[in-house]
């Protein structure tokens, strides 16, 4: 098979396909870094942190699983807060993905949310929060960066805060980062800041210039090529045009509410570990046998944060 | 409608979708920059410069297109000559797309290429580069960036030379950078740096670390959903893994072997133009009513450059 390009996902996956090609063993690539990593290097994902998106199924048949985990604290609670209520509501049930648009997003929610008689009505006791909430207070010590030698913002830097990448600002707050795969809440002109019932995941390059201006909820663990494949739109910012070309929602479950066998289990590699900061460094200065020039340095969203099912073994 | 994000594509192809809404006018957005740009701040792209791939039509038997824009010297311009000729002998018309990998690769060319006995034979002629090709000569007096104040790079700069995205280094080379969309050559293990006749785009966040280890060679202007949007490949690497799955190619075509009235008409902004500065500026400080808080930098990939089709009035 001819190899072109290699990367951390099919590393991660393979035994390395190419062994027929009998390439130098030089050094680990990210993928064989993270492959040896002690079990105690990895982190569960709590079954409430995770929401199950199960879309109608493709044309041939196949069932569409697109799971999400939702932020710890101090990231965005109060849209995380409502997102819950939102998913025990069984709100999203029969809604759709409304908007593909290529090297940006794919949102969801209810395709009427803008036409009052229409739009479904949301749950009792949402909260309302205020643009203030999209930064949280960055953690005390962190000078610099332990990854990433510059940033999208001028005066800031990016790091990783308990296995989420952020952008530190130097009045000591700090913003998740928009990299591919984060999911977050959808809004109109401020002051509206959005309630969590109209949701996207970025499927392009890191539109970094939304970081701060909007909520930032959680990321997609498993499943984004349901939502990254999907046909782009025509209309305006890639909304779809017509009710047929939206992709059903069948539901969205807070997996905590699934039967416990249905539960995904997943862990994320600390990013606090010893095993992430050489999984890190690997990724800035790539040294496993395809590559000749290692960069030097990899910007925040070059160093996604190793997710795993749980292996049977730890179960 | 409700109007979640905004990006350049969306708002250079439209009228602001959301005036309803009676957003204040605080400054325009780099699209509306990019609206009012004066005819002279336009530059043509050739047609020999642009390749035009047609793909079988869609299940519902709509056209697919992709019209690729070759890089100018002096990037890459061994890879360049071999992909002239092999469009010219109609090399890739009956082979396939290959491998669909989520956020990172859609790789065309022969499936069979690692068999021997199956491959299709390459036309005579092809050139062999060496990997020092990957980079060029920097222009003189670029001495920092004028766009961006950081890189991928721990000892380098980006910047945009002749309409494209480059990384330059302290040794005063240059290489094209790896943005969503740019096209690039599959190639095996070094010292092995590929003929053009295996051919990549990218569709997902900028993977930097390829820059400086493999040919790129120019980018997608038109159509790229037709590539992003296909199935996710299974195998490793994305690629697929059955004959069935892939999406043939009826042909790949320099455009200027094509009947006068079928060669696309493109044109970029001028990088150098002052329309472009502020289009840049723009991008790393969005004012428009949107936004809350300007990131205050943008990433050389964050800033693509716009691409049009010729106007109507200006043929």
């Amino acid at each position: 098979m001819r190899i072109a390009l290699n990367s951390f996902a099919a590393a991660l996956a393979l035994a390395v396909p190419v062994a027929a090609q009998e390439a130098p063993k030089v050094a680990p690539s990210p993928g064989e870094i993270v492959a040896v990593a002690p079990a105690s290097h990895w982190v569960a994902i709590a079954a409430a942190d995770l929401l199950v998106m199960t879309l109608a199924p493709d044309r041939a048949g196949t069932k569409r699983q697109v799971v999400i985990q939702l932020m710890p604290p101090p990231f965005s609670q109060g849209w995380v807060g409502n997102i819950r209520k939102l998913a025990a509501a069984h709100w999203w049930d029969g809604l759709a993905i409304t908007r593909v648009q290529d090297n940006y997003v794919v949102q969801w929610g209810d395709p009427d949310a803008e036409d009052r008689a229409k739009a479904k009505a949301l749950p009792a006791g949402l909260g309302v929060m205020p643009s203030g909430a999209y930064v949280a207070p960055a953690p005390a010590g962190l000078g610099q960066s332990r990854f990433v030698n510059f940033s999208a913002y001028s005066d800031a830097f990016d790091d990783l805060v308990k296995g989420w990448p952020v952008g530190i600002d130097q009045d000591e707050t700090m913003a998740p980062v928009h990299c591919y795969g984060m999911v977050g809440v959808g809004r109109n002109y401020s002051p509206d800041t959005g309630s969590g019932a109209e949701l996207y995941t970025v499927i392009g390059h890191a539109p970094r210039h939304l970081d701060r201006n909007i909520a930032l909820v959680g990321r997609v663990l498993e499943g984004i090529e349901h939502l990254s494949s999907l046909p782009r739109g025509t209309g305006p910012l890639g909304f779809y045009e017509k009710a047929e070309q939206r992709t059903p929602i069948q539901s969205i479950r807070l997996a905590s509410e699934l039967p416990a066998a249905e539960q995904p289990k997943f862990q994320y590699l600390s990013t606090e570990s010893a095993s992430f900061a050489k999984y890190a460094d690997a990724r800035a200065n790539r040294r496993d046998p395809f590559f000749i020039v290692p960069a030097g340095g990899a910007d925040i969203c070059n160093i996604p944060v190793p997710i795993r099912r749980v292996p049977v073994s730890a179960k």
